[in-house]
């Protein structure tokens, strides 16, 4: 039994700092980097890879709508070519700082990412951009998506994500952050959590519905110290279970 | 004897227009197509290269400085490594939408273009960044310029390139836009005066001064009707001449 | 009887150009100036609003979405404070470079203006921004919008308007650009159309309906020699009817 | 006798943070609220002044070259008429947010103040933007800089201001910060530094050099909990000395 664990990465920009990189390399084994649009700038990028490369971290690209103010979380509306033109752009963006310039994975951020796990049409638009700029890489998407679909119809590799401390409603969607019950805050209760999607292969919604899932990776922050806690107390749990933690997917 | 003619393509933004690309994909062999900092977006990269395709035109991605107001003329005080990162990632993000990911080309454009020409600093560091980028491409640079020493020295492929319209002082720049004498306008002479470029592998300077210059490629423009019938004209006086217009260089 | 006649300008940006504004400026009575978010920059905002001053027609500021790739026509989701200051930063922009700094109007762009005919809570929040950076200038809307409740819930002055090429639902809401009939492509049906609306005070929908309304300003376009024709064609039709033409509201 | 402190603030963007703002207003006299070209968006210039009315701080623009990536510090090449725009069109912005759109003063930032203090035709571009945009307001320079000259020139109000923690050449220009001596780190030798220059109405610069210079305004940085704790020693030497801190210059 394996789990891969993922995080965004690169989110600073110029002057302006977001995340603890340095330590949350040393946790996870999926960076996603941001590539410009929503975050992270050409510099920012560069030094992301080479910290990611340090860490055998496997390196993808973070794609999201060109929004710095919004950060990437303000859903734009865009014909389904711009969208599919703007990942592809973000993925060769960031290719460009690997060497081989071969990507481990592609994960859409924010409003992005959320758009293309309920919108058939965004998805497709989202695999058709990541698929014209690299054939081999994996599609990271949530869990039971209409993203994962679309990967799955376009041929390509595709990992699903669950996340480790949200909350999900009964459509396997997640609970939308303006709900009070969006996010577990108890990292015991996160972490046990975490062990149990992956040995059930499934996730329990909030109604109790249990929805059955095959989870390649699980989604973790690094933001600050609490979410740096959580990921090492997740970490222990896995190892405790014999589940060993790769980005071999 | 063989030339390569060369052009800026892809330089819309947007709703906003640039350039008769169409047309002058028809008569050049190399397309220098915008990257999306100074010209350009996703979508125009996207439909640019398809273009090129169509016209078998060889693709070369044209980085600038991150400066849509100023079209890339402005010069921006950047760190090398700054540079050579925002060279990376434009190489990088255009080559996503090329068939194979390769490009023919790299030259840079307006500012950074003419700074790498002087400043042996940014030349290194724009050579890096292509380098880094795509290590079988060709950098394009204004002959016997620093950008031109710099990518020998970095062991890369480079093109040595003329101006059809622009006079050249007699260290081998060009006469500055801001000098009367800095454009050639009329067809005939400009024509003239690029075969005999090519025939003698060499540039006469305003003051009469002849600098021996082995020109592998020729730049000309496509912003209006007065430059595509330019472009034809020198076309014509080639063939006329015998010298075969090509991008294999 | 009298009627305003207002067009978009300034919304050309850097080297890229947008628009006949000497031309349309000697045809309208009020100008709608792009303020540098969808479109426009200061540069081109202090030379068109020069231009506005030269020809007396009343300025007002056009402000949009943060988007200039879309030209203010992708809706961005934005809570109502942010849509706020958008508005109030852009009509103070455009301010600063007319004397006095006060506006005769301001017209939301694009998305905005068409999010806030339709939604109470964003067309609270740009008159919200309008009157917090201008208490005393008259808020332009579509005629029987939201954005006109809105003003008026405000005690803001404000002006209807209705388009003199576009057709309208019964609701009173245009034609989608989506549909066939969205277009009054025929200029003559157009300048009888636009005299029929004023002299009636009343717009006439596809299906035949007919809306009474207030109208006191009619958009039109300097996109090209045909939308310039279109104009002078409707001053025409309006000064045979006897109705002048002012931005005296 | 007395003096201003004033302060760079409202730094942030988007969800960006920068700058201990509300620790910061508690301690100056006037604060420089950055304007959304190198740092700052409209919600967080809205919320800026919001808190700067609260604490009775003297509220000025701080407008710098359109360069978030580089936060302003880079040389932007412009045009004069370009530079007198960017200025204007910033103070007008700031302005909508502030009651009766009346600043008391304005500031250049970065790249921007450096190149004003010493190239007479850029420190005339930014006066003639900050006349055209308010001509009432304070402008705020490096003591003996061109732009103070510019300032008085143009008969507008100016203030000289003085940096606390910097050291100075013989010609009253910042020693550079690619020097070692560039910073004082001694938070007492500062805060002597400071009485010192307002008791003496001079500067001592690196080599010994005495200028005398009427000194109205010191700058301090709010950027982390050594900043702040600067400041409160420059305000206890400053009230020890019976110097009074305040904006009415």
């Amino acid at each position: 039994m394996q789990i891969d664990l993922n995080s965004d990465l690169g989110e600073s920009f110029g002057k302006y700092k977001i995340g603890l990189d340095e330590e949350v390399l040393k946790q996870v084994t999926s960076a996603n980097i941001a590539c410009g649009f929503h975050a992270g700038d050409p510099t920012v990028m560069k030094n992301t890879v080479a910290l990611a490369l340090q860490n055998q971290t496997a390196i993808g690209a973070h794609p999201g709508f060109h929004d710095l103010q919004g950060f990437g979380r303000r859903k734009i509306e865009m014909a389904p070519a711009e969208i599919e033109a703007l990942v592809q752009y973000q993925v060769g963006a960031l290719a460009a700082f690997v060497p081989g310039h071969r990507l481990h994975h592609v994960k859409a951020h924010g409003a992005l990412y959320n758009l293309a796990a309920k919108d058939r049409q965004v998805a497709d638009a989202v695999v058709a951009g990541i698929k014209a700029a690299d054939e081999q890489t994996v599609v990271y998407g949530l869990a039971n998506s209409e993203l994962i679909k679309s990967a799955k119809a376009a041929g390509m590799k595709f990992a699903q994500e669950a996340f480790a401390d949200r909350n999900y409603e009964a459509d396997g969607s997640l609970v939308s952050r303006s709900k009070e019950n969006a996010i577990i805050t108890d990292p015991a209760i996160a972490a046990k959590r975490v062990v149990k999607m992956i040995q059930d292969q499934a996730i329990t919604a909030v109604n109790g519905d249990v929805l059955p899932t095959a989870i390649d990776s699980i989604c973790v922050h690094g933001d600050n110290q609490a979410a740096i806690s959580l990921v090492k107390r997740i970490r222990e749990a896995l190892t405790k279970e014999g589940i060993s933690i790769t980005s071999q997917l």
